[in-house]
């Protein structure tokens, strides 16, 4: 299948499964659910390019074919829940104060701060309760796929990651000195990278690879998502508004150590695309058709937004 | 043993839990999880009265005796967590905006706002990272109590009855028609009897209990948390600050539909009684020694904080 039209039909499945498993609440529900639900699928349904949904998919297919595709949908569905929660706290105005995202406004913005931070707590919450309901019948990989998404999010990871990126745009204000080119790995490894790990290596529980297959396509991600904030450091250092759905410029007018202002716009570049091959040649290590992956993977190093 | 001893007993093997399995970081771990990690520490060491874990303990010793009582402590930890994580949101300024918990600042008083949401984040996380570890052996248990957890804190349930909550308080400001008793009810419900419920049920599950006896644990629960709620209520009307440990007085400032307001400070403690009666009533129809549970439902409506 050309590779657009995979890419379309994974994200197109992504979407039913969400619609599905964050469902909207029939009217006559009490008013306080039914706002947010609605606040929740607003974000969720804001049109991202489910490239984490998309890499799980596609993992699952490699390593359990159309059938462990199918079974990770729900997998797929959670691990965006997660990300979506994380847009959403971020942008709130004491993180990023933020105030479109995706081309639209910010889920404060379209609400208030207060149902933005609730439906972000559900939407975190509510990934957990997918695995559970969805893999009951699989205990054991329900609980794998728990601990994996759970480890990810936790304060060691995604949220720590978040905090010390907070900590570090602060700095130059608190008196304290700027990030070193050590910290931002820290800050993104954790931030970015840890959710795409854990993409596909949840499409991989799913499909039954092994524990050792399972480190390798841990191994692609962390590469991906170095490769794939590299690329976010270029883009809004050089895109505008419009094109990133999102406010562009602010790294630079925040002063934020980002992999530009550390190495300039050629050398990020040219890091991105070694980060890239590095992923490439870590799936290249798989059995099975790996070819989307790596289309995938040139795919999110030549995005523009 | 006697009612405080035992109920002493409980709570600090909480504490034990809670120490156990939200650590501190060692020193030289990154600043980002440093932080987040103190600030979840400094919310769950408050000092609460550890009601709903030590439901949880008192469930699970009744369904599975001593040995049933010490393997529901993490899962009593967990439910700390999530109660710890729906406080430290609740406070935040674009909620309830408090300064005063458990006789202490708020958490983002005592660090910022940033922190403050991200660790009640990190804390409702943990709590799912908690059981899928600690029953990782026990799958078909740990994904029910997930479960269990994940649909009590959910947008139909505890962030559903927040926000249900909010609705009500702005009512008057957005010229909406106050709240009634079904809305207070349905906030109740939601808000703070789900967290009691889920707790004597998940100390049920551990300690082997059938559906049927675990879905009478969830009616006396239920009755509990109302005249939880309605306890709640009269305390804020008539207990000062110093005694109740956060800011008291606040219902009335706010014109904010209670059980006191609705049916004054009499009949309120008339109905606390009727539910904690009902409470006790199905807690009698249990198999075991039930002293200890019956007594802590006296205790409840009998508190001053």
């Amino acid at each position: 299948m050309d590779f657009s039209i995979k890419l379309n039909d994974l994200a197109a499945r992504t979407e039913t499964a969400l619609d599905t498993l964050v469902p909207a609440l029939p009217s006559g529900a009490p008013s306080g659910p039914a706002r947010i639900h609605e606040a929740m699928r607003y974000s969720l349904q804001a049109g991202g390019k489910r490239l984490r949904p998309v890499l799980a998919l596609a993992a699952a297919e490699l390593s359990g074919g159309e059938d462990g595709l199918s079974a990770a949908l729900p997998a797929a569905a959670a691990i965006e829940c997660v990300h979506t929660y994380s847009l959403i706290h971020d942008d709130l105005p004491c993180m990023d104060d933020d105030d479109l995202r995706r081309g639209r406004p910010t889920c404060h913005r379209a609400f208030d701060e207060a149902t933005a931070l609730l439906a972000g707590d559900s939407l975190l919450n509510q990934a957990f309760l997918i695995l559970a309901d969805s893999y009951g019948d699989r205990p054991a990989l329900a609980v794998r796929l728990i601990r994996e998404l759970a480890d990810t999010a936790s304060g060691r990871r995604l949220v720590g990651g978040q905090m010390q990126d907070l900590l570090a745009e602060n700095a130059a204000s608190e008196g304290r000195p700027p990030a070193t080119a050590a910290d931002l790995e820290f800050i993104h490894l954790n931030k970015t990278a840890a959710m795409l790990e854990a993409s596909l290596v949840c499409g991989g529980l799913v499909g039954g690879f092994d524990d050792r297959r399972l480190e390798t396509l841990r191994a692609a991600g962390r590469h991906l998502g170095l490769a794939f904030q590299i690329v976010d450091d270029v883009l809004d250092a050089t895109a505008d508004t419009a094109a990133l759905g999102k406010t562009a410029g602010k790294d630079a007018r925040a002063g934020k150590t980002t992999y530009v202002s550390l190495h300039g716009l050629e050398a990020a570049r040219s890091l991105a695309a070694q980060e890239t091959e590095a992923a490439n040649a870590a799936l290249r290590a798989l059995p099975g058709d790996t070819g989307f992956l790596l289309q995938l993977a040139d795919h999110m190093l030549r995005r523009k937004n």
